[in-house]
């Protein structure tokens, strides 16, 4: 098992990388409530080239409570890479001087895995393009482990936009590692890559595949649930369709399993339905800590 | 005397409570000189909807003098508020999950209670709408009695726009509170509401009115004013007319007590004629620095 | 000797002061690895209104080794400067109370002697207008010195835009303090003012002008290259023209002394070809890390 060193994408990780990251949050609880100072003197920079709440600012509770610093731009129109062109492997020929370890968000496919050729510190892909959004998926992980104890023989739903969304793009390539069935449910428009989806069955999952959100969310213990965006369809019509149809409202959440969880990566617009938030299987906005405690591990792992 | 939680609005808070936060900031003083890591291991989120200089950096310059650490967004727009919709209930459910205390200017009348109704963490308003910021009357507060020894007793003057100032109407209900006299000093068209004047004169206040900066000077012991923002007029012939008549310059301060005070929430554009910063009436620059105190006092006591 | 408080232009600077400032910067190399605690109480604000990556993160990184805290703005927009109308005075009478120490960026020409007219805390001018870039003229000769052992005695070619870049104007004044042998290269729309020539002129040294990149780079010890920007240009024919010309590949390195060096203030565009970068003579990204040292230097001996 070797040292962590980037955290690009999560096909570079083995199954026990993924355990050493999920028990390493588990221990990341405790710290994360009483505060550490052990990466008291390290320095986390922070590059976003596109907006983010979640993701930078859980980044950065997590490199705080460990004690460590935090430097960087929440938006690529203060850097010179958004006023004067710089490129991608400048700007991180750059960075890589002022800080001891890089967290990256980008628009394009493939620029984290680009920023790790051009750094001698360690990068973390914290979204690149419509591809890959590791940290995302572990917390997802984490979040399964923690909420239902265990990930091997659960049964989870991925719905919403399979397409085109980088979040079940890297959770359904991290669940694969494990001993799961999986459920895609997503309309037509928006479904599952067959590239992936032949992918994850040959790795051995068990995969079935749905339209609709009553189908969805039957007998699953997870239903995981991610935002259809409006800029996907050529003809509003057709979203409005596709819109009002993948929801979870409380009449979904009655078909599910008493004790079956809801996940969703966060921002909701209206696939979630406010009403939903009062009930027990409502645990989004848990995933929420649970990321600062997955992002805990992997900043200790990497640097510690 | 209950342990302060939130602060989201004066009316909040009774008499004894504004007293223990201005006795606390006095005992900042000293602490602010040479720093302190009391709250070494706290995270404050400071959520900026609107722009803002003074209010978010004297709120982190009072936190990093603590010893505390800071995240959050100056600018919405690299929020997934701003870019993705969502809802400022939803942001507060996650930003809880990163801080120990929030600190939130919005643009919306309510937002700050909306979001303490959201969040299991202290909320603390550092503007909402045009209604309330009082934080900044706590340290108008704490100018005073710091300046002038006592707030029971002043004859204070409020000047400039008393309509929209959220300023000016968190101010004067922190007042009522006290035993002070009160000028209101306003244009016709940017008067203060009769229903706060008459919430002031029920709480036993002597309130006076006037219409002009000369009678707004003479014989109070401080004058507080405020900048009249030019898209409230309708008419930009009417707001030059009120702009020219409602300044502080030289001729002002000669009409004032010797030992009067002037005070500003600042920014100010032309209501305070440069020329007057080198009187010794001018405190508004000490004002700035009475409010690093009083938001450390008021963090110290939400999380001490 | 005296003691350095404010940083505002390399001609305020006697050659002792910056010879003091470049051995501390040496000094800083071992604190800038283990990290120290020296300034643990400091505040450092940072007034950006102009953006940058590089000037900004290496001031915030260099104040975080040093144990210290930062706060402010990398965007006038979200500032009351931007919004709001506020001089740059007022601006800076309000930050000197949230800050020990005030990092501005601006872009007229004066505002960083101008703020430090209004500020009773130490102000480091970090780019204002066309003019004047210290901290870069003295990173760039802790480069020289450390990557070539001296800077008397060394021959020195500055090329690229000498006419608006702030950052050459800078050092070529720095320069003059020492025993070197400058050359100008730039095109003829671009040239070094005359007023600037004749001053270093003046000051003993010896100076050649050339108009093409293969004078430029032939036998000095140091090709210090800069960005040749398209906006100078009334027309983009006499621009591409000039770009073609004024860029650094294997051939112009082929030119130089084996052991010379490249420099650049970064960011480039095209006038460093990608391929020069692994030869030896490239240094320009070691020259960022010695802005880190270089900045912790100043801050320490302002603030220590």
């Amino acid at each position: 098992m070797t040292r962590l060193f980037n955290l690009i994408a999560i096909q570079d990780l083995a199954r026990e990388d993924i355990d050493r990251i999920l028990d390493r949050a588990q221990e990341m609880e405790e710290i994360s409530k009483k505060r550490s100072n052990q990466l008291g003197s390290r320095i986390m920079a922070c590059l976003f080239f596109e907006p983010s709440t979640r993701t930078r600012l859980s980044f950065e509770s997590a490199m705080l409570r460990l004690g460590g610093k935090v430097l960087g731009f929440a938006d690529v129109g203060v850097s010179s890479a958004g006023g004067k062109g710089e490129t991608l492997a400048d700007t991180i020929r750059t960075v890589e001087r002022y800080a001891d370890i890089i967290v990256i968000r980008h628009p394009l496919d493939g620029s984290a895995r680009l920023a790790a050729e051009f750094s001698n510190k360690p990068i973390i892909n914290a979204g690149s393009g419509s591809e890959e959004h590791p940290t995302q998926a572990l917390l997802d992980l984490y979040s399964i482990r923690k909420m239902k104890g265990t990930i091997d023989g659960m049964h989870i739903s991925l719905c919403g936009d399979l397409k085109y969304g980088r979040t079940v793009h890297s959770l359904a390539m991290a669940l694969s590692k494990y001993d799961v069935r999986i459920r895609f449910a997503a309309p037509s428009q928006l479904e599952m890559k067959p590239a992936i989806v032949n992918e994850i069955i040959r790795a051995g999952i068990d995969v079935e595949e749905v339209d609709n959100m009553a189908d969805a969310v039957k007998a699953t213990d997870v239903v995981y649930m991610t935002r259809i965006q409006k800029e996907r369809f050529p003809d509003v019509n057709e979203y409005n369709a596709v819109k009002g149809q993948f929801r979870i409202r409380l009449e979904e959440v009655s078909l599910m399993k008493p004790d079956g969880i809801i996940l969703h990566p966060l921002p909701r617009v209206d696939e979630l339905d406010p009403a939903v938030d009062a009930t027990p299987q409502a645990r989004y906005f848990d995933q929420v800590e649970a990321g600062v405690v997955t992002r805990m591990a992997i900043l200790d792992l990497i640097l510690g």
